[in-house]
Formats: C-alpha cells, sequence, structure tokens
C-alpha cells in the first residue's frame, strides 16, 4: 500500500465540505474527531482493532498530485483557490490509536484525529474504510480461533475475498488474530508471515491416477506432505492411497515430520474420525488430518463437538468476508472545537432519539481496569485527557445509562493502563508499528486478560465501558443545554 | 491497479504445484480450466458479470520481480531452477471471457484458460478474486437498483467496504449495474464515473447553528443544494430551516435546479412524507428527497410499498458488502488436457457425490437463445467449442438432469448469440475494455433482455442453462468411464 496514492480514497462529500471550510470559515480551527463503534460484531464479547499501520501509511503518503488536481478541476466543483491550496495540502495534526491487536470494547475511541478542520474531514473516510476492515476481519478470525481450541487455523480466503486489499490485509488481520498461516503468498512477502498450503484437485486431476499424483507430491514436498484425499473417493481411494505413499516414504527411510491429508468435502465428522482410524492402524499416529470447505466458528464448534479428528483447519471464505457480519460498522464524529481565544477545547455532542448514537463529547481518552490478582478485566473507562487515578484509592464505577448500578473497587485490587498511544504528533508520525507477528503475539496476551466468559461466542458476558464522573457530567450538561434551547 | 505487481497474489500452492508440474511433468501441457459459479447470490435470478478489465490488466503485468524471487527463496519451498524459470514467466495463453455487464446464469464458463498448465494454475487464484468480487457487487447492486423502480441509486459504502480495493472496484462494479453515481472520489477519478455527495452530520454541528450551516452550503454549491436535514429534529428544525434557505435562494432569484433534502435516520416512510407535504407547501414540489441510512433492496422496496415519498437512494454498507451474501462462489476448474500427440483435448471431469459439484467437461462455449419476436432470453445452452446452430432449423433443448424435459423451438421463432469473447490469443490482448459507463449501457440493454419474472427478488423464475447434445454425451460417457473403472 505504501507505493500507492490513496489521497482520493474519499467521499466526495469530505471534500466539498473542506472547500466550505477554506472559503466559510477559518480553515484552520483546530477539532478532534473520533473512530469508534457501536456493537461488536458477530454478537461477539469483544474485537480487535487492526489496521493502524496502514493508517500510518496513509497519512504519511497523503498528497494531492497534478492529476489529482487536475481530476477534481474536471468535476466542475471546486474552485481554483481551492485547488491551489489542496497542491501544497499536508497533514499537520496529531493522531493517537489504540494499538493494533489490543482487545476493545463499544464506544471506545480506537482512532482520535485532532487537526485543522479540512484535514480532519478529509481523512475521515480512508480511516474508517481501514480500520473498519482489518478490525472486522480480526474479530472473526478471533472468534474461529478460540472455536479450534488450540488447533491450528490456517487462511484460505483469497479467491473469495472482496477485491485484492480484501485478501491482502484480511489475511494481515487473520494473523494479528491468531492464524498459523496463510495462503495469501503476497501478504506473506509485505508483512512476513507464514505462508501455507500444498496442492488442489487439479494436480490429482493432472495425473494419470491418484497414486501417481500423491507419490510425486511426496517426492517433491516430503517435510510438508498434506495430501487432498477427496477428489474420488476419500475413504476407499484417497486415504489408502495417502497411507500407502506414507509407507514407502517410511519404507525409504524418509523422515514423516510433516505429513497427514487434507479433506475439503463430504461429511468431516465422520470422514475424519475413519481417516484417523486408518492412519492409527498403520502406525501413523500423528498424521496431521486437515480440513477445510466452508468452515466457520460454529461449524468447527459443531465438529469438536461430535469428535472429530480433525487438527488442522483452513478456514476461506467465511473467515475472508466476516459472512455473517460483513460491517464492521466503526463511525467518526466530531467531538471538540477548539475555542481560538482560549485555546480551549469546546466539547461537541451529536443527538439521537437513539440512546446508542449520541456520542461522547470532549477530548477523551480510555483506561483498562485489571484485577490486580487476576489480571483480568474488570471494565473500561473512557474519561478526559488530564484526569488521573491512583490505584491506591477506591474507584467508583457506574453504568453511563442505569447510574444506579455501582461498583466500588477497593484501594490496591485493581491496576489501571491507558490504551491508546500517540501516533502522530504536528503532522510527523511519533510511532513504530510492530512486525504482525509480534502483534500475534501481544494480541494472545490480550486474548489472555479476557474471562472465559467474555470469550464464549454466543451470549458472552458484557465487559463494561463506563465513564468517568466528569465525562458523565460534561455530557448530560450539554444533553440539558439542547432540551433547554 | 495498472501500476501494482499482483503476481504473488496468488495461493501457495498454485507455486508449489507449479513447482512440481515443473519437475515431474511436462511444463508446456496445454490444458483447460474454467471458471464459473454454482449458484447466483442473494437468490437471485441471475448474476451480473464483472471485473474483465482487472483481469486483463493482472495478466498484462505478470511478471516475477526479482524481490518476488528473493521472497520465494526464503520460504525454503523453491529450488533455484524453478526461481529461474520463474524469472522470466510470462502469460502466453488464449483467455476466452464474456464480457462484462453480462447477464449470466450458474456453470456458464465465464473465463476460460487455455494455457500451459503452470500458467493457468498461477492464475486461479487472482481471476477468481477479481470476477468473483466486482460480480458479487454488480449482482447486489442490480438488486437494488431494480427496488428502486427507476429512481436514482447513489454507491456511498466506501467507508465500510472491505480494505481500499474494495471500496474501488465495488464502487466500479456498483456502476456498471446502473447506479447513477458513486461517493468514492478515487473510483471516479479512475474510471470517469459521475461522483456524488454534499456533506455530512460534522458540517451543520461545526457551524453554530444549523440554518447559518445550510445557508453557508447553499451560497457555495447552489446548484447541487442537497441538504441534510437531521442532524438536530427532522421535522421541527431540519426541513423548516432547508426551505428558509430555499425561499431566500427564490428570491435572490438563483435558480433552484438540483436541490432537496436527505435524511439518514429515523422512520423514513413517515419522515419523507411529511417532508414532501411541507415542501410541496411552499411550492418546492421538484425538491430531491434523498435517503440513506443501512439501505437495501428489502427496505426500499418496504419504503416503496409504504408510498414514501423518497426519490434518490444513497446506498452504502449493503451494497458495498453485499451484506444478505457476502461472496460470490466463483471457482475454476480443470476441464481438458491436450493430448501431445493428437493435438486433441482429453475431457477431464470432477466428480463428487452432489450432483451440481460435477464439472462439465472438455472445451466449451455458452449461447444464448432469445425469443425472436419478444427479444427475452429463453434459455442458454452450454456447447463444445465447434459445434454449429442453425436458426433456421429446429432446436430441441433438454435439462441436463431430468433428461425428459424437453422443448422444442420451431424453425425461425428464435435467434442465438455466443456469449464469450476472445480476450487473450498466444499471451497477447486482442480486447479492448469498454468504457464503464458504457458498459452501464450494454447491462441496461443485457437487463431488459429478461422477463419481469426472472427479475422478480424472491423466487424469480429460473432460466434453464441447458447442455448440447455432444456435451452431455461427453459428460456421461466420462461418468460411465469413472464408475465402472
Amino acid at each position: 500500500m505504501s507505493e500507492r496514492n490513496l489521497t482520493l480514497l474519499t467521499d466526495l462529500y469530505e471534500l466539498t465540505m473542506m472547500q466550505g471550510y477554506f472559503h466559510a470559515k477559518d480553515a484552520n480551527e483546530t477539532v478532534i474527531f473520533d473512530a469508534f463503534y457501536r456493537t461488536n460484531p458477530d454478537g461477539n464479547g469483544f474485537a480487535i482493532t487492526a489496521g493502524l499501520e496502514q493508517v500510518v501509511e496513509y497519512i504519511e503518503n497523503l498528497h494531492f498530485d497534478k492529476e489529482d488536481i487536475d481530476y477534481l478541476r474536471t468535476t466542475g466543483l471546486f474552485g481554483e483557490d481551492f485547488l491551489e491550496y489542496l497542491s501544497t495540502f499536508k497533514f499537520t495534526g496529531d493522531i493517537y490509536a489504540i494499538p493494533e491487536g489490543t482487545v476493545v470494547f463499544p464506544r471506545e475511541p480506537l482512532v482520535k484525529v485532532i487537526a485543522p478542520i479540512m484535514q480532519a474531514q478529509l481523512v475521515e473516510t480512508a480511516i474508517l474504510n481501514i480500520i473498519n476492515h482489518q478490525s472486522l476481519i480480526a474479530t472473526k478470525t478471533s472468534r474461529i480461533v478460540h472455536a479450534a481450541r488450540g488447533d491450528g487455523v490456517m487462511e484460505f480466503g483469497l479467491r473469495r475475498a472482496q477485491g485484492p486489499d480484501a485478501g491482502i490485509y484480511g489475511a494481515r488481520a487473520a494473523m494479528i488474530a491468531g492464524c498459523i498461516g496463510t495462503s495469501n503468498v503476497l501478504c506473506g512477502q509485505m508483512f512476513d508471515v507464514p505462508v501455507k498450503g500444498t496442492h488442489a484437485h487439479s494436480w490429482i486431476m493432472s495425473f494419470p491416477d491418484e497414486l501417481t499424483a500423491f507419490r510425486t507430491y511426496a517426492r517433491l514436498y516430503p517435510t510438508a506432505c498434506i495430501l487432498l484425499v477427496d477428489t474420488y473417493d476419500t475413504l476407499n481411494s484417497g486415504i489408502p492411497h495417502a497411507i500407502q505413499v506414507f509407507k514407502e516414504m517410511r519404507a525409504e527411510g524418509i523422515p514423516l515430520t510433516f505429513y497427514g491429508i487434507r479433506m475439503d468435502s463430504g461429511d468431516l465428522a465422520y470422514l475424519s474420525k475413519e481417516a484417523k482410524k486408518m492412519l492409527d492402524a498403520e502406525g501413523f499416529t500423528d498424521a496431521v488430518i486437515s480440513a477445510s470447505n466452508d468452515l466457520d466458528e460454529t461449524l468447527i464448534t459443531s465438529l469438536k463437538n461430535q469428535g472429530a479428528t480433525i487438527n488442522s483447519w483452513g478456514v476461506g471464505t467465511n473467515l475472508i468476508t466476516s459472512k455473517d457480519c460483513p460491517s464492521f460498522g466503526g463511525v467518526y464524529k466530531l467531538a471538540a472545537i477548539m475555542d481560538k481565544k482560549t485555546g480551549k477545547f469546546i466539547p461537541k455532542i451529536k443527538l439521537s432519539e437513539n440512546e446508542e448514537k449520541i456520542t461522547n463529547p470532549g477530548n477523551k481518552t480510555t483506561y483498562r481496569i485489571y484485577g490486580k490478582d487476576s489480571h483480568k478485566v474488570i471494565a473500561d473507562i473512557i474519561c478526559l485527557v488530564g484526569e488521573t487515578f491512583n490505584e491506591d484509592e477506591p474507584l467508583l464505577l457506574f453504568d453511563p445509562i442505569a447510574t444506579w448500578k455501582k461498583t466500588l473497587l477497593a484501594p490496591g485490587t485493581y491496576t489501571m493502563r491507558e490504551l491508546p498511544v500517540q501516533v502522530f504528533k504536528d503532522g510527523e508520525c511519533v510511532y513504530h508499528s510492530p512486525k504482525v507477528m509480534d502483534i500475534q503475539k501481544y494480541c494472545k496476551e490480550e486474548l489472555n486478560t479476557l474471562w472465559d466468559e467474555t470469550k464464549r461466542l454466543v451470549n458472552p458476558h458484557e465487559v463494561h465501558v463506563d465513564l468517568s464522573k466528569p465525562l458523565w457530567d460534561m455530557k448530560h450538561a450539554l444533553l440539558d443545554k439542547y432540551h433547554f434551547e
């Protein structure tokens, strides 16, 4: 992505509004926008945030080429003075974000942009596009990996992804959330993640017979010898032929380090159990039994519950498209405007008849609260920047809607961690994106801070995201103000 | 896309199989692969094929850079002789495809690749990725445009698309299938399609009050003045303020050419009817009433049936992700291998317990049969290349599974058209991709060849795709052969 100019990857209205601010208002009015989401996808108990590295690249590459200016001129919507301004456009603001691989919850600002309004408005669409996509796939993957109960899950979805980027960055997000590899070679090259795969039905069909196809493959790739057994007849042809080849390898003294079978059709519960018996009977007790074929977390759970002996899962379409919930729903809302006279931020709120759609105003940050002994998440608290907390003092949490629901944390029983980090300062990147496999490691640690009840795939326990008292007061003062005016 | 090297946008197994063919078989064995799909998405009666232009660019740019070779070396899977071969790799085969914007049906080869097996195997993943994605979004869009019954539909989904490409090429596919514009500026630049959009809630919120925000916008964009009326209170604030601004424009003699309101929340049926009354009462009878907010073909149909007065639709998430069915399911299957001695293709078939998954063997093409007077589609027929048909002779069609279901078309009552065209010949592109807006025009003509019953959104009439007698005979001879062996 770093070589692509994505500056025009924006909704037209961002540009028409920019021109409006250019002409009608002080273009340098500094504002705060929050990117956040309202509901966990797929009924999950949390989300995994991802895509920040690509947001950083996008912001760093923001510039209007001559071709971009020429194109915008052809729309007839923009004046020469504004186009001239765009030709020297540069992002000069601050950005804070929650690092990739972090467990996050609804309404927490994942990305916060503090910049002149013309700049902050322009970047809305691309930031949402990138964060929405990768967070969606990371969250879906975490569900699938959870269902696999420690077995390896491989990302195999490129051919069904919604275009090249969905394949590339979807695979990246899948790796962050715990896949052990991807079939996507370009993703492997770009992000230094393990690539996986063996052969397709066409390999088998292009040989005179299955046994020859297997033998040929085994000779070429003896150290990663997973044979696809369902081209003709899994139990009567595929598995017996695979066993025959493994026996030949054993007889020839070729070490059987990583070998086994893959099934891509049929009744995977029944076939895997039969396959295990047949392999065990010949002493191939450590053979990999791999399965693919429209799998998702529900099917994997069902197969596990049926006693399927599959120990390696190739997941394609349903992972790479997040089939049951193919959008993340992140939004980007104005939270404050700086008063130029005082230099202070005036909080802004978006009203709605729907309580969930009312925004949280002001310049905010998010803290995570852990049990001191359990190291598990107790709750998150969204507060105003500048608020301080002391772990040696009691902390009163209260539900921001049903405010009578209160929890008092005793001093010394909890620890707190601020989630966002600064990513841009005055337009310069001050953040170094970790490597994907390091993010994966961090994400695994993050998942370990959740109780099992929150990781449950259906009806998970909800982690509370509370507002600090000062933020709650600010929000309700604004609500009252609008109702009285 | 033309500047990106997508050569490694492939599944690893394509490369491991390629190396296998390189070592174990004659690498120049010519084969035929068909890309086709098995089921129309979303229960639709047809699909719209799209993405060919990007397939052409991908094939033309296929080459392994030094960086690609270096990367593949690091995987430890590939030998130097094979890597050396890759460094001079070029596609030298033939490709036939059904042009973009064509109405297509299950099992028809959308793309047919005739090439040495190493080449034909490599391109599988990217061809499927591109065709699956764009055909999916084009088909979904055609449903939404159908539901809008002649009203304009705008594509607004970029922020919820599955990555940048999903936004860009999804918008391209949406334009092919009949959207009147997209909010995606980069798509507008790349494909010369109309871009649309006005302003967001943040525009309103960044002014001291709604009226000032509206007035400012109207002064800047008097010829495309659609005002967003739901930031505070649609009926009591937004619409009255919009009407006030339109009145001021009228009083100042500013021509009200394209003006109106947009609603992004609330009960769109009720609000639009109230809005229409309020606008009509002030003489603004030709005002645009535009709506957005999680729309799809079902909601638009429901709003139409409730008498909503909306006449312009902005559709985002559900279009750009094809929410109810986010994957197209196209597959790429081996159909024949050339016998080097005779130069003839030996047909190949993939068996399955599922009748739908048994492939059609051989070197095939597809004809569409139209009623001579109605100009509507009667059926499609998949046949072997070289079969000839004479419209002055009777044509017997039969169901390929329930073969007793027969239809005899009388001479002179039907016309036929071959659907695929040649795209590559000996590795050279021999096809010129039309401009997107010309494909849109062609697609509209294509949709006019369908009976209304096939365009119905729920339980549509199924158009039959039959096999010619020679193809049916070939397929069943192969099935018998496998069963007896």
